[in-house]
């Protein structure tokens, strides 16, 4: 079985991502229901048609009757819940996330599983400066990549309705990475990008720079607006990864510093066309 | 005078920016003109309704009848420009630019010109990854930044009129700065953003990097796509301000490092929300 019309998906956690799935799924025509903390987010679900049903407790008929399960949890209250709740998972159940670490949960989530029951990790590329439900859209989506990160411990039929699952919600490219190779790439792409936008941001405290700024200032930090609790335990989660590639990184600026320093204007210019010619590969194909 | 309706503008140099201020002024009603070295871009800008006439040479009877002249040429091409063509200017004319940096252009130009011709500069904040006239588009201005940079030797009546053609092309806030401290804004919110887009982009040569990204770091290096021969040269025109603020950016980048590295979460939380909180000021009103 993949996703088709009788599948029953449900979305423990309603926020950002998991109203996003909530309103994707539902757009397409699943039953989707949603467990959630605050009753709040379950009822904006509701009054928005994300979901036809939800709770603000871990609901086991809910949890019984859906074939598959999305969590949207931070990485920590994601354990914690499948400590406390797995045991409640019917087995026959697949279950998926969206966390943005993965090889500091995926072993460890699925060790704690029952038998039966099959944990596939999955990535989207989406996300927005702003979370909470309230801010959840299924147009993140569009033409977003979705990366699956399956273990040896994953069947053929869990990846592949993984995979359906990034199509159906709207994902352009969908991709297979092993659990270190994801939090390698998330490390350059992601997380060092929030480490330079937070940097950036911090260095400079003039008045009036807003008065002054052109949109490639606005554009590198935009995403300097950021969730403190959930990237510091991310960063923390993949903290190995990370600093390499903060370090690789920062040999990079320092040579372009050096090159400024002593007026080497040509290998500037070779770090110019070589970031040229990279950058031509990453426009966004919708 | 201001700008009225009888004003005459001659734009030298049809590039990206030269061809969006022909645009803008010409959608505006203006007589606009029209100087670039290659036929080409005059026969573009003539086709597009950007110019009423134009030269590929530098045609004395076009500045001899233009109020206002606007240069939108590299800054060594400006200088050089002066320095052979300054005493074909007009007594009366008043020039402007959009030179990325002041203090390395604005004295000397100033000094070159012939009595009665004043020079005030000025320096939109706008642009885009794509030069060239075909990728002009007045709509770059369109809630742009613009700086006026006058020096002592400036009269009000070239400060105002300058004010007067920010607002004329469509930008949205005007302000005044002195050359030195336009340079320090400049060097932190435009170069650095670039250095840090280049450095970036040349730090990973993983394959199929663009298959598991997501928007930031796209949004990241959007500038990462940059005119080598423009920014090597405004690197080195501005060496001291962007070595200052390359070092000032270096020393956050490696606090938030030692934080990761040390697993001190507090202190990466406190930064991450004073970059929120800073961030905030910088949306975009249009």
């Amino acid at each position: 079985m993949l996703l088709d019309s009788h599948t029953k998906i449900c979305i423990v956690g309603l926020g950002l991502l998991g109203g996003s799935y909530a309103a994707a799924l539902s757009r397409q025509g699943y039953y989707v229901t949603g467990i959630a903390r605050r009753q709040e987010s379950v009822d904006y679900a509701a009054a928005h048609g994300m979901i036809a049903r939800g709770s603000a407790f871990v609901d086991e008929k809910l949890l019984g009757e859906a074939d598959l399960i999305v969590f949207s949890l931070y990485p920590h209250v994601f354990i914690e819940w499948i400590r406390e709740h797995g045991s409640k998972l019917r087995p026959g159940t697949v279950i998926t996330d969206v966390t943005g670490v993965k090889g500091c949960i995926v072993h460890e989530v699925q060790a704690m599983l029952p038998g039966g029951v099959e944990f596939i990790a999955a990535h989207p590329m989406a996300g927005r400066e702003s979370s909470g439900i309230e801010y959840s859209d299924d147009r993140i989506f569009r033409g977003a990549n979705y990366i699956v990160v399956p273990t040896e411990a994953n069947s053929e039929r869990a990846i592949e309705m993984c995979k359906a699952l990034g199509e159906t919600i709207g994902c352009k490219d969908i991709s297979v990475l092993d659990a270190e190779s994801h939090d390698r790439m998330i490390a350059f792409l992601s997380q060092l990008t929030h480490c330079i936008a937070v940097s950036l941001m911090c260095a400079c405290d003039e008045p009036d720079l807003e008065r002054y700024t052109g949109d490639s200032f606005r554009d590198l930090t935009r995403i300097a607006n950021i969730n403190d609790e959930m990237w510091s335990e991310l960063f923390l989660a993949n903290k190995d990864a990370l600093l390499a590639e903060m370090d690789a990184y920062r040999a990079c600026f320092d040579e372009l510093r050096d090159c400024v320093a002593n007026g080497d204007r040509e290998r500037m210019r070779e770090m110019m066309r070589l970031s040229t010619e990279r950058r031509k590969r990453f426009n966004k194909k919708v």
